[in-house]
C-alpha cells in the first residue's frame, strides 16, 4: 500500500468520527450517525475529486465507505461515554484536517502538477468535509469560529508542497507538514490564539 | 421509453413541487418558485450524475428542466388553496423519495454494477434535493426531523437492489422497492415513529 | 485575449469583494477573508464548470485565484473605510450579477450550442458564488431577499442568448445583456422593486 494512504484513510475515519458526534448532538439514529459520518467522511475529498476530474475516490474503493460505516458504529456505542462530545469533535477535526490537507495537496500534486493547485485543494479537502458537517447539522461554520482553521490547513498545505518540491520524499514532507497543521489549529484551540 | 424513466419524471415532478411550496412559504415571486422547483427537482439527480462522472441528466435532455417549470407554475396559482402547505409539502417529498432512492439505486447499478454504489446512489438522489431545498430556504434540515427520512431511502434503494440482483426484472424490483421507501416515511409521519 | 474574458474577470473580481466584505462583517482574519473571497469569485463558474463537464476553469488558470487574492487584500485593508459594508456588498453584487449571468450564458451556449441550457448555466454561474457565500456566512440567503435577484440573471443571461441567436457578435450581445441585468437588478434595490 502506498504510505501515504495511511493519511488518507486517518482523515476519512477522523472526519467520520465528528460526523457521527455531530449526529449524536443531534440526537439521531444510527442511520442519522452512518449519513453524517459518511457525507463528513468522503465530502471533502468528493468536492476535491470532482474539481481535478479524476474518479472519485469512494466510488473506485469502497473500503472508505466501510470505513465510515465502522467509525460510525464504533462512536454510536461510545459516544455517551465522553464528557464534552463538542470538544472532542473539535480535537478529532484538528487531526482530520492535518492528515487532509496533505493528502490533498499530494492527490492535486500528482494529477496537476501545479504547486499552487496542490495548496488550494489541501485546503478544500481539509475543509469541506467539516463546512458540510456545521451546514447540515445547523450549527455555525467552523470557518467563523475565532480560532484559526483555514490558516492551520493552508499551512499545512503549503509545507507539503515546499518541502516535496525541494526534494524530500513523500513521506518525509507529509509527516511534518501534518504536524504543522495539527499543531496550529491545536495551538489556537489550546491557547485561544486567533 | 424506458419505464424505470416513469419514476425518474415524477421524482423530478413531486421534488419540483415540495420546491415550489417552499418558496410560495417564503412568499417569493414566480422566478423564486421557479427557482426552488428547479433547483430541489433536479438537485440530486445532478449530485448523483457528477459522482458517477455521466453526462448530468437535464443538460442532455430538457424535457427535465420542463417538467420543473410546469410544476412551478401549477403550485403557484394553486398553493394557496391548501390548508397545511408544509404537510403536504412533506407527503410529496415523501413520494419523491420512494421514486428517486429506487431511480438513483437503478442508474447507479446500471453504471458501475456496484451494489454498495448503487444503495449509495439511491439515498443521495432521493436526499440531497430536500437537504438543498432546505438550506436555502434557511428551514431545519429535514435530516434533522424526529421522522425516520435517510432509513426509507435506505430501505428503498437497497430492496430494489436486491431483487433487482436476485434475478426480478427492473419493473419487478422497483415498484415494490419504491412502495417500501414510501411506506416507511409516511409511516413514520403518520404514526410518529422515530 | 478574447474580449468577452473581461465580463469573466470583472464577475471574480467583485464576487470576490463581496465575499471579502462578508468575512470583513464577521470579522474574520485575512486567510479567512482570502477564503471567502475565492469561495465567492469562483464558486458560481466552479458549479457551472463541473456540470457542464468542461475543465474547472482556475484549476487551468491560475489567474483567478490570483484576482481573488489581491481583491481579498485590498479589501481586507479598506473595508473600513465604507461606512455600511452590507450596502456596498450588495451594489458589488449587482455587478457581479451582470457581468457572470452573461459570461455563463456565453460559456454554456459555446459549449452545448443549447439556448435553455446557456441561460440556465447564466443563472447558475451568476447566482452560485452569493448563494455559497451567504450560507458560508450563517446569513439569510439571497434569494430570499424580496428583491429581484434570480429574475435579473435570468433576463441578462436571456438578452445574450436571444441577441447572440439573432446574430449580433459576442461582445454586441454581452454589454446591453450586463447592462440589463444590473440594471434590474440595482433598480429593484434602488426603488425597492420586488
Amino acid at each position: 500500500m502506498n504510505p501515504i494512504l495511511i493519511l488518507d484513510y486517518a482523515g476519512i475515519a477522523v472526519f467520520a468520527a465528528t460526523g457521527a458526534l455531530a449526529a449524536s448532538r443531534k440526537q439521531l439514529d444510527i442511520i442519522g450517525f452512518l449519513f453524517f459520518a459518511a457525507f463528513t467522511g468522503v465530502g471533502g475529498g468528493t468536492v476535491r475529486d470532482l474539481i481535478l476530474d479524476v474518479p472519485v475516490f469512494w466510488v473506485v474503493n469502497h473500503d472508505y465507505l466501510m470505513i465510515c460505516l465502522v467509525t460510525a458504529v464504533l462512536v454510536y456505542f461510545t459516544a455517551h461515554l465522553f464528557e464534552s462530545r463538542f470538544k472532542l469533535l473539535l480535537w478529532l477535526d484538528a487531526i482530520g484536517l492535518g492528515a487532509y490537507c496533505v493528502f490533498g495537496a499530494w492527490k492535486a500534486l500528482e494529477a496537476t502538477g501545479s504547486p499552487v493547485i496542490a495548496v488550494v485543494m489541501g485546503v478544500i479537502t481539509a475543509s469541506f468535509g467539516g463546512i458540510l458537517r456545521d451546514q447540515l447539522a445547523g450549527e455555525p461554520c467552523i470557518l467563523l469560529r475565532p480560532e484559526i482553521y483555514i490558516t492551520a490547513a493552508l499551512a499545512g498545505a503549503a509545507t507539503y508542497t515546499g518541502l516535496h518540491l525541494a526534494g524530500l520524499p513523500v513521506m518525509a514532507a507529509a509527516i511534518p507538514a501534518a504536524l504543522v497543521a495539527f499543531a496550529i489549529r491545536g495551538g489556537a484551540m489550546k491557547f485561544g490564539w486567533s
